[in-house]
This record gives structure tokens, C-alpha cells and sequence, in this order.
């Protein structure tokens, strides 16, 4: 089903001492990879950089995962980069001259869903709070235990997201993508300073947002400016943008800045290829 | 330098699929073996099999456990018991069917370290707060980013363990063990509801403190009770309970309670053996 390289080399298994499965000492990144070349790659790089900086992880060369995503995927696929901090014996502490551990990933591409896309998708609230974090706050880290119990508070197919708060009662993210609200034709997003994923889409969004003369956000949300907002829509690497339609009973219907903001991505992912 | 099995077999490698790795789902137990025996195994057990439920996973039997580590550590070793929620494909929802592994490593003992034991060590404060959550609070999870970025504060190797509080400013535990305090005659812990890991000496020292007679809290302590206790020791189950001599240039001589529990603790492990 999936196929890796690790360090370069075909494997599908990695180091049992391995730092990123001892401890989730690791960062990752997930792409949508069309004819061999991920989408919103600068962007991915950047972001799988600075998060590496943030743990003190040396750096892979985009180049050298180019080559892999591109050796691994030749057409259409979701790729997966994970950089972690390698093998080492027992103990939190990094070893000197620990190598760091680069895994890609390729995966089948996502299904495209353009229902979701043009008619939106249902979400709920999730019980669960994000533990609050500034030196994790942003990065993509494998500490996604959060992720993971968050998702498991749902089984009915028909919800596709669940918004999360944090421990102080703000909104902060999905459980696999970033939030937007537009309000007073503004655009907002939450600001990720204590807590939260940093998607590559989210700084996509945010951009083009900006570019197309959009005012944009990124600041503490209140919960309740979710059901005052005109717009909300859910933004990832692999499903684009979605609008949200239905929010525990709470309707929208897919509003113009969303169906803009969609086109641009999409005009954006067509002008790279 | 180590050793293990996975799911039973001799391997020195994980599926890169195993979501133990990619996003820290599962949970962990260090123990100390003497002859091929965990010592406090039983405490070791219930406590995996709390974190697993906690988690919703399934249960490795002791007995297969126990033969896994008498098979791969017959003499002295350090063993890790591993369980995460196996390999699966992308994404967060817990896939049906998914099927744990179960890893079981031995590394060399632990160094003795007598000294320390007896004359105390030296201890810091860390800067990094503990994120609130209580959903996995007292869970030995592989979510372990805050214990390897804490670590990594300070580099003195006369600094033996950093202390820390939540992002309340409680005092909650070590790197790598948990604290207690000794206050008006009484054995002090941080109670580990809302962050913090329990570890399996943290239960042994409380029930040996209790069935000695004595009086035992486990409740939220504020840093500043550190220096007014009289007494103030680290424990986790490879250095066995060593007394703080120094925090941050506060100074303690090793006291006759954390000396009654030290020997309490080697006396129930030659019971055990």
C-alpha cells in the first residue's frame, strides 16, 4: 500500500531504536504529488525546515528529497516526508553526532471529492483540548497522540473534521487541517502561538489571500465567532479547501471568499505544474 | 548495543508504517532485570495495561511479556516494553483491525552509581512548562517531546535530572523520574492529573511509603514547597530513589526518610528475586 525510502534506500521498516518511534523526536510533512513534483513544494520545504530548527534537527537538502518524492512517485500521489532524530540507545538526551533518520513516504493519491468541495462538509467540535505548548506551538512534530484521540471521538463517516479548542477555550485546528472564518470580510485564522499544526496550506491560504487584496488574520478566535462568521472553510495539502457546511446543526452555505480562495489554490497548484 | 524482538521475532527493525512512529501512538515501560527477571514486574504490567486502556489498546499478556524478556535479557539488562497501535495507512482514524506491536528491547544495566545514592545529586530547574492534558496525563505514551526538549536545556554532566513544572507553574516531576518531597514527617508527590508521566517506582515508593506507616500525598505542590521541604528525592525504576543534594544552589543532606524508603525499595527487590 505504501512505499518508502529510508536514508535513500528502498526499506518498509526502520531502526527499532529509532528516536522518532521511542520518543515521536521527529517532524513530517504531507503533499499531494502530481507527475512526480509535490504541490506547494517551496512552501513544504520551508516549513519541514523551520520545524527541523525548532527540535534542533539538521536539515535534509530539498534537493535530495525532490529526487526521492519524484523516484518514488512518478505520478500522482500523496508523499510523505518524515525527518527524525535517528537511532540511539535509551535516554531523552541527544547523543552526539545522533544522524538524523529521512523517510518518504508514497501513498495513494487522495481520492478527489468534489461534492466536499463545492457543497461542503459536515464537522463537530471535539471534547478533547490541546494541551497548550508554545515550544511545540506550530510544528509538525510525531507527537500527535493529541491527533489521534481527537479523531476517535467520532465514527459517523458523514463528519469529515473535528474542530479542536485549546486548554484556555480558543479554537486552534482541525484534527488534520487549519480553520478559516471570514468575517466582516475579513479572513481569520487562528494564530498557532501555543499550541496547533502549521499547515503548508494554512501559509498557501494565507498568502494568497493577501495577494488577491484579501485583509487576513492570524489571532486569538473565540469559539462562538465560528457561528457569527459569514464563511468557514477547512484548508489541508490534500483536500484543497473545503467550505463548512454544518457545524453540530449550525449551517452555512459555501460563501464567495471560500469559492475564491479555492480557485486561486487551484490556479496556483496549475501554475507550478 | 541493543537488542529485540518485535511481535516475538529476533528483529532489529519496525513496519515505517507503525504508528508508533508516525505519530508516538502507543505507550512504553523501562524496567531493571536481574536474572532475567523485571524487578516490581507486577506494578510494571498493571501500569502498561492502564496506559493501554487508556489509549484503547490491547493488552499484551504478562506471561508473553515476561518469556519475551527472559528470552532477550536472561542475565542483568535494562528492558523497554513497547506497545503501539501497529502499521496502518495515512491518516489519524484508528483503522479497524489495526493489530499492536509489541516490542521488547534489552540494553546493557544501568551503570551502579553508588555515590549518587548515597551522597544525592545534583538537580535543575527546567524552563520549559508542561502542557496541560489531562486525557493522557500519567500515561507512559511515545509522545515524549517535552521529556527529550527538557533534557536537552542543560549539558553539565554534574547535573544529574531537570525538574518541572506545568504550564500552571506546579511542580510536576523529572526528565526522567518523579519527585517527591518529604514535609512536617509526610512523603510529598505531585499529583499527575493533568500532565505527567507515572512512573512504576513512583507507585512502589507510595505503597511501601504507606504499608511503613507512612503518611503520603499525592496532590498539586508549588515549587516553592521544594525548599522548605526538609527532604527532597527523585525515583524511577533503574536509579532506584536518590536523594536531591543541590537544586539551583539550594542544598539538602540526604535525609533519614528518603534513606528508610531506599532501603525499603532494595529490600522488596531481593524479596522479589
Amino acid at each position: 500500500m505504501a512505499a518508502f525510502l529510508v536514508n535513500g534506500w528502498p526499506a518498509h521498516a526502520v531502526d527499532a531504536g529509532d528516536r522518532g518511534l521511542m520518543y515521536g523526536d521527529g517532524v513530517f510533512r504531507t503533499m499531494r504529488v502530481r507527475a512526480g513534483r509535490p504541490c506547494n513544494w517551496a512552501c513544504h520545504l520551508r516549513l519541514l525546515h523551520e520545524d527541523c530548527r525548532r527540535l534542533g534537527l539538521e536539515e535534509p537538502p530539498g534537493e535530495v528529497l525532490l529526487a526521492e518524492i519524484a523516484r518514488l512517485a512518478p505520478g500522482e500521489a500523496v508523499a510523505k516526508v518524515i525527518v527524525t532524530r535517528g537511532a540511539s540507545g535509551r535516554g531523552y538526551g541527544i547523543p552526539e553526532g545522533a544522524t538524523p533518520t529521512r523517510i518518504v513516504a508514497a501513498y495513494p493519491p487522495a481520492p478527489d471529492d468534489p461534492r466536499a468541495r463545492e457543497e461542503g462538509v459536515r464537522v463537530r467540535r471535539c471534547e478533547l483540548a490541546l494541551g497548550i505548548q508554545p515550544r511545540l506551538a506550530g510544528v509538525k512534530s510525531l507527537n500527535r497522540l493529541e491527533s489521534v484521540l481527537a479523531r476517535a471521538e467520532w465514527t459517523d463517516p458523514q463528519v469529515r473534521e473535528g474542530l479542536l479548542l485549546d486548554a484556555g477555550g480558543r479554537l486552534v485546528e482541525g484534527t488534520m487541517s487549519n480553520v478559516f472564518l471570514v468575517a466582516d470580510g475579513r479572513v481569520v485564522t487562528p494564530a498557532l502561538t501555543r499550541c496547533g499544526v502549521r499547515g503548508s496550506q494554512r501559509v498557501r491560504v494565507l498568502a494568497l489571500a493577501r495577494s488577491a487584496g484579501l485583509a487576513c488574520e492570524e489571532r486569538d478566535v473565540a469559539p462562538d465567532e465560528l457561528e457569527r462568521a459569514q464563511e468557514v472553510f477547512l484548508a489541508n495539502s490534500l483536500i484543497g479547501i473545503w467550505p463548512v457546511a454544518d457545524l453540530d446543526g449550525h449551517r452555512w452555505a459555501p460563501g464567495p471568499v471560500t469559492g475564491r480562495l479555492q480557485a486561486l489554490v487551484e490556479s496556483d497548484d496549475a501554475r507550478e505544474g
